[in-house]
């Protein structure tokens, strides 16, 4: 093990912070091989001397090297080199605008990796977007199971863009909300997540702005923003986007429109028959493609919701995603994308290059499932049980927070987007909540500015969890805020 | 329908070539809205006379018009413009080389596509690179279907870097090959493609040179040339790839190794024991990082391979792509990514950004087939079957080709990689033998330059299936060489 010797100092005038040019500094003096592996580092009081800084400047500094694992600090032992050639490139792209510069990925922000990882946990999740594991159609899968396993022969890579076995139920299945398509106009996806991915990398022009309404989704992911492209949030009214309030795109510039007209996430707004039309319009008009997010057209109440876009478009200028994960199972990671033929192919050519297709398996399960007559049965049955606990969880918000919180009643989907009070700090009582093992979205991870929202969902937890969660939360707000 | 009038000649002095001027005024034109969806457009003399062009200019720019569907050709009644606006951007990613420029996908070279279309259908598949349906473990799966069907009670989304009992599995697994590691250390992805994805552009900077075996399999992908790098070809010896053939990186250029040191696809090339550890020292010195991959580590005959580099890494440098691709199922889209905690990590938080996880299904099946002690009974069981299978397809080439091929003797992987004499043009044999429902891979897909190999895989067809196809070639070469 041997020690070094510094002689470096930041340039305080520079424009690049000083905790960046520290880790720069690390990280060429660890990849240019200077301080091998195992090299001892000088105490941090030692180091913030010799580089003129104070400790917290430095500690910046030395945890983003100890995340990508260039240094690794042992308590008694200090700090040693342990980076890798690996770590030394992940360095590089700590520097997230780096990302966004090439057209990559930008790293989820810290709060939703934080979310992501919390959802594994024995929390209370007011935060899960997925049905409630009681929900599960045991039934339906191990009639799929025991079937497939006596007609199973093989288990090799599918057609590019999906069984077509799959494919012709889906296409039957969207018969039922209007859209007549055959299955070369289908590709099978391993969820909603991936088809945006696709979409994005193979048809957005550079510099893209993407029309979206505000709050939304999309705008949690980070997978438009990475392709270097522009989200625009258009505010809604409880018909659904404002599209008059789009700045119309002069001839030069690449317009896109995305929209989650059924059940927007997070807000459960439901775009209008009538407003429809005229956003299909004023998009044919204006020479702007869309993209339309079905994700929760199944996720309905009392009332089936209007026909979705795509059900009146006859020139093709409406992509459509639909998926699996919110009526059925999303560990089957499936969903669809209708497009025309052209669009198709090139997005199945793109998606051979990403993953060389979607599970056979979890296809071959979900085409005998949506093929069992029984299905429409299970989905009428998980749509009443799920209206009852969105019933139930509005009473339980009555009860609790009448005179702290507004919402409007959803009529599908699965959340209640409720605006707290102002003196209410969001961001703190979200952690004070996961804490507490309580977890929700705090609405700013899907809006164009801060906003006082959370997004609470009903679906995932049972009415009694739920009701525990609010309880906490209310306990938390009582004595915080 | 309108009909349209034009004015506009291509620009014969301008560097773009005159049918991609065609293209982009067509693009333009329809983008723009000047010629709506139904536009009757001249026929195509006038359209040639108009342009000053011959007819095979005007047609190729038609043509690619034609196949991102911005205009439809019927015949009788002539073209008409038919294009959406998703049509339009089509159109201009047409472009290839805009896809690199932009660090995004190139389209699958025209071999390649077709390649993935046929394999689908009912012909014979030397080209196919999947384990044979007949040694399918029906009994296998059964169990595990059996056993899911009764102990499952939901299918959510896994952990974000896949379920821990799969990644517990997968540890204990890579013991057997020498691999010591944690759960913590591997990442399920969907097969080895996405990891491949994952790491370009997740770690790779911009502009790498990735040196990697010539010839290799990765240079059918176009994975890592959509990330703005370049690979660059090292040559094999009989004990792998001679490293010494490296142009050593400077300190300012970013290298990274790319490697299958075991059973190379295409060439079946093992990397000797001496020559691995060669390999680990040489990147250790020059400070290149390396990607093994492994999708064929226990695909061996008659004798374990040397142990992966990965076995030998004591500090990080090797990410390890394992895959079931090969020896169990390709359908399940699963394989395993090993590396530091870090890389994992960032690994990971890419990874739900663009797929959301892989199939919990498949991950649970896997987990379930990795965990039965009959596992190993069947692989055993796998390898004797596909020796043997070498063995016949290796005596059925000497039985047709002794005078006009020669190939080395696999021992282990799917392939023989065959060199056809030099009177033999590659490119007509293949596209012959497609017109014949005889599919194979040509070499140069391969390679960094044009050969005279092709890859012929025994792993996917019957013995009798191999031979009638040797036939037909045997006897398209005959006729036409």
């Amino acid at each position: 093990m041997s020690t070094i010797h510094i002689n470096w100092q930041p340039d305080k005038t520079a424009s690049t912070p000083i905790y960046q040019q520290i880790t720069n500094y690390f990280q060429h003096a660890i990849a240019s091989g200077d301080w091998p592996v195992g090299t001892k580092l000088p105490a941090q009081r030692k180091l913030a001397e010799q580089f003129g800084v104070n400790r917290s400047t430095l500690i910046t500094a030395l945890d983003e090297l100890i995340a990508v694992g260039l240094i690794t600090s042992t308590p008694g032992s200090g700090m040693t080199v342990s980076g890798n050639h690996w770590s030394s490139l992940l360095a590089e792209h700590v520097n997230w605008s780096q990302y966004v510069k090439a057209g990559q990925f930008k790293p989820n922000p810290h709060a939703i990796q934080k979310i992501n990882q919390f959802e594994t946990d024995a929390v209370i999740r007011l935060s899960t977007g997925e049905p409630a594991p009681d929900q599960f159609p045991r039934a339906l899968f191990q009639k799929a199971f025991d079937h497939l396993g006596r007609s199973l022969t093989s288990l090799n890579y599918s057609e590019p863009a999906g069984i077509l076995a799959l494919r012709e139920q889906i296409a039957r299945h969207l018969v039922k909300v209007g859209i007549h398509t055959k299955p070369e106009n289908i590709l099978i996806t391993a969820g909603s997540v991936q088809a945006l991915q696709l979409v994005a990398v193979s048809l957005f022009p550079k510099g893209a702005t993407i029309y979206t309404e505000a709050p939304t989704y999309v705008k949690s992911l980070q997978v438009f923003q990475s392709a270097q492209t522009h989200l625009a949030g258009i505010p809604m009214d409880n018909q659904g986007m404002a599209y008059w309030q789009i700045t119309p795109p002069t001839d030069e510039s690449h317009a896109i429109m995305y929209t989650i007209p059924t059940f927007n996430n997070p807000t459960g707004i439901v775009m209008s028959a009538e407003r429809r039309q005229q956003v299909l319009k004023y998009a044919q008009e204006h020479r702007i493609p869309i993209l339309e997010d079905a994700a929760y057209q199944d996720v309905w109440f009392d009332q089936q919701p209007p026909q979705p876009l795509k059900a009146s478009d006859d020139s093709g200028n409406v992509i459509y995603f639909g998926s699996i994960s919110k009526s059925l199972a999303p560990g089957l990671r499936l969903g669809w994308t209708v497009a025309s033929q052209p669009v198709i192919d090139r997005l199945t050519d793109v998606r051979m290059q990403t993953d060389y297709g979607a599970s056979s398996l979890s296809q071959l399960v979900l085409a005998e499932i949506l093929a069992d007559p029984e299905y429409d049965t299970y989905q009428a049955h998980f749509r009443d049980v799920l209206a009852k606990k969105a019933a139930a969880a509005e009473a339980i918000l009555h009860h609790y927070w009448d005179d702290i919180a507004t919402w409007q009643t959803p009529t599908g989907g699965f959340y209640l987007w409720v605006r707290l009070a102002d003196r209410i700090n969001v961001q703190k009582l979200f952690d004070l909540a996961t804490a507490q093992n309580v977890l929700f979205n705090p609405g700013s991870i899907y809006d164009f500015q801060p906003n006082q929202y959370i997004r609470l969902s009903f679906s995932y937890e049972s009415t009694e969890r739920f009701e525990q969660g609010i309880k906490i939360l209310t306990q938390l707000i009582n004595e915080n805020f």
